[in-house]
């Protein structure tokens, strides 16, 4: 399939993508925001879906968004430690811009994910604090989003070499209009050794840490523009691991494997006046261009993260080298 | 929450029910049809969603209205093990009404849902054809649902006393026109003491069968012409729980109690040409008058199964007295 | 069934509870800390499962617990806003005691739940500190578990009443033994008008805040030391739901409602040596003794918290009668 | 990982496969069955966990082995509408061999899987009986497991390929003793052009039916001597997902993709006098071994099925071209 004009989650219409980086001393982590859209998403909630791949994992909001299918914060990444630190900013920032928020109205669902970027940054120190979530979200926006050792990649590994922050699109005709699916990956799984490139290559890094492996992650958050109630947003979200085997995964027992799928294509408003609201979905005989589209982008943004991300020298001299460069090695 | 004009899931428009019963010999059983609409369900399929409150049991179909949202053949119920016969029926009334099944189209998904009446009936004989089946959709109707003793319930045993069939609605205003939602139950659960009616009361009938509670269950079918999509379908589905928690139950082990919510008010195309589909659901914020009335009407139904059954004998010397004998010795 | 000697969660062996009460000013909030023993959690985790009844919540480390099956740090119950706060206090204190977490070893699954009590206390000040949540665990012990309007339940309402903690117990034979399952329940759901008494009388308290309902939620932790496997806990973690309907819940909208069960008869050691563990379960054909249990304690543990709650003054004149009181008028 | 001697099923000690082929006119179609030991299954039930990758599909018995986390018959697979067929005699059987079921015990739940093989075959024909069903289970033994075009395979296709029966293991060290993980697959799925082989390559063959993928499905049936409750049964069984996608699946639409594991490490009596029973697990921590075998014998075993099957032609002039021939053209 055809990808977007930026290969980027960005291809959606309204994303938007923020990173703050803490690199220095024993520090790689991070945090990086995703935007379904730039008004207040409490007010504007958008239509979601999550999926478990396997459930080895620390973040928060995944049951409110699987009974009530909607997102209502920004969406953080970030390390296992500092998310108490990312939600405490989403409550507190939603209590900002909506005063009523546990007082006239319900409650707010923060909405923050984590991989362990442990074997290269020194994850005890909870070193992210509410205003780097804070600066993620302000950074965000709708033109550029950096990929690899950025935001909450910046301390990522994965299959042995250097991981963190890929991004992926692809594009799909909808009703004679052009759509697009954008995958967003934090990819800090799989042992070295495993990886499989499309041409069936196999690459390995030299000296590679045994251990790493068994600490490991991936985040994938999907975004369309395509109009997918609830439970094709769920089915969207299950070939999310697809792409991820198919570059050698076997969502691994200590691997915390998560999909969110969000759909731009429709808002719930908090305040909804009307008892009926009006939607729209998708025929259901014509998703398999976006099952195709949600494999495809997944496993096409962890490649990117890989190539993007730079060798790196993390904490207690444990090192991860980019594959960019091993493949630059082997023309 | 008031009551529909009939009290019965024959309150929600479209909706149409049918029995036929095997009564006679060692014989207590038979096949229920409930049927969302008039018209071919392979072409027009109804949106549904199903909840498994305890899953000891054998229904067939469940898997495909989890993943695709739809039923698109007439809901059987049914003994347990005259599944394969009605399942059978299903598929060959579906590739009679459309032979392109199978060949240039995709299959059917039958569904059929039983208890086990083995207390009063033989099971063993598997004595309900394929034939009874079609006898069954043929028979149904919009006008009149009987209850008791009849179709499915003709075997069927409720807290030591003859159970069955037993239907009950519940009205609802949005946006400013009448609806309802309607249960239909086919109660089969429940040891003996564990009853309690509304007013606190426990019947308990005379010398009960100490086992027959180990070979339980209870399916429960909702229809409603309130706009709901298949995440709202399922909230609404797993309220039958509730329903059956109030009169006592706790969902045994041995107990398959298994509940379907239809929705009337939409229909999916199976030859939809458009890409996209309009559709509509209820604001999220005004569900609970759909779950309560879920809870309300399935708590009702099998109370109106015990009283409309009559006391039955049934294979060996078993009885099962009716709760209606019960309540008239306890004025 | 009988309960047990302190009608408590406390009667199963090495459970400890702790409460940590704030209020004050506009504050009626806490924590509560649920142990199920006495040694490091991290090191020795407790078998678990959870079951979400209704998922309209925030609670914290479900995911995990669904994977793997274990409770790996204390069991935090405070309000909505203050889960990050906990959270933080449980991986402090999982390092303090396990420098390796992070380093060496996994990172560690922080068991956080809530309820909100915005109703009667002023949430947006996220009062409650790490050092709550410590002195919470620290104050957890085997002998004495208040109930009322203490710890997490200090600002919760349920049924127009004053709610929060209650516990109860139920007393089983297995293998001859004498063993028990206790339930505690953090109960803040209900709409006015819904309790339903065990004698069918129906408490409404005088001029209830009508918007109270939309804002519950009720938290049950179930213990037990009758061998259960996973699969096993998480059905028993079910039947907290029928104890709660026949309460006159029907588990509402906007009411997080949710079940965690866990067993004391086995411990998972966090660094295991061996590669095939012996272990032990409950005969399935004798479940239902169980499943009752745990449907009774929920039930029961519900109506101790609205039975010691006393009256509560919250912020803005917000108040919650006893329905001790209620009952007192209504001998 | 290395494979087992026969690099079957069959490895695993006690497993029994048995074939039943109807070949012939326009019939290519038939029933495999699977047993995991060859003693009465529904007194010595095995313990078992399934998992559905993506539910367009028929099969039965499903919702039990979720519930109960056992298989008390046979697992047969067929074609999509011979399923009442194979449920109808696996409820006969079992009444023969237990004449207590549905009189003085509980009933059976019969286990039957199934993808749809109309391309080739007649499907609307149902030609598939009990009979032939009964002759499969006759057939099993613990030898001889054939592959591609055979049983339930006969009609199958895959990436417009013959596909039907492969099989494969892989070989594991448990405690210091050797063990196995076998899978079977019934492979129907995949669109031509879409496989990739281990090297990269992506075979396509000449002018394949357009329309073939929306009709698959998949089956995969994973059995083990690993001992392993029944959480990490569902983990393992998850897995198989993996293998598929790593050979171009994405989960299609209309693709009946289910995985069931089976362990034979242990029994579960249906008469069990003991109330507790004792039991064995795998260290969590050393589960990612079998993860890995369950992905890669199950991608393995659909190559094999591929390679085994040889070119058919079905009804209507239907072909499916072998996989061997498009190899061999190109050395």
């Amino acid at each position: 399939m055809p990808t977007g004009a930026k290969n980027s989650i960005l291809d959606v219409p309204g994303v938007r993508v923020g990173h703050v980086t803490l690199s220095g001393g024993d520090l790689r982590t991070g945090v990086t925001a995703v935007l379904p859209h730039g008004d207040d998403l409490f007010r504007c909630k958008a239509p979601a879906a999550c999926h478990v791949i396997n459930g080895f994992g620390k973040s928060v909001g995944l049951m409110q968004v699987e009974e009530l299918g909607a997102v209502e914060t920004p969406i953080l990444l970030t390390n296992t430690f500092s998310v108490p630190a990312c939600a405490s900013a989403l409550i507190r920032m939603a209590i900002e811009a909506n005063p009523a928020i546990g007082r006239t109205t319900s409650t707010v669902n923060p909405l923050v994910f984590e991989c362990n970027d442990g074997a290269l940054s020194d994850i005890q120190a909870m070193a992210v604090t509410e205003g780097h979530a804070r600066a993620a979200i302000a950074a965000a926006n709708e033109t550029d989003c950096a990929e690899g050792d950025v935001g909450a990649g910046a301390g990522m590994s994965c299959f042995g070499f250097k991981g963190g922050i890929g991004t992926a699109s692809r594009r799909l005709r909808v009703d004679g209009a052009r759509r697009h699916l954008g995958a967003l990956t934090l990819a800090n799984f799989g042992r070295a050794g495993d990886l499989v490139l499309p041409d069936g290559r196999r690459p390995k890094p030299p000296n590679p840490a045994p251990e790493a492996a068994e600490k490991g992650s991936v985040i994938v958050v999907l975004a369309t523009d395509v109009p997918l109630d609830n439970r094709q947003l769920r089915r969207v979200a299950r070939r999310a691991g697809a792409g991820l085997a198919r570059l050698g995964a076997f969502w691994g027992n200590g691997s915390g494997d998560i999909a969110l799928a969000v759909s731009t294509a429709a808002r719930i408003a908090h305040d909804e006046p009307r008892d009926v609201v009006a939607t729209a979905m998708l025929n259901e005989a014509r998703i398999d261009r976006v099952f195709r589209a949600a494999a495809e982008a997944t496993q096409e943004a962890v490649l990117n993260a890989l190539c993007a991300a730079r060798p790196t020298h993390g904490r207690d001299g444990a090192v991860r080298p980019s594959l960019t460069n091993w493949l630059a090695a082997r023309p």
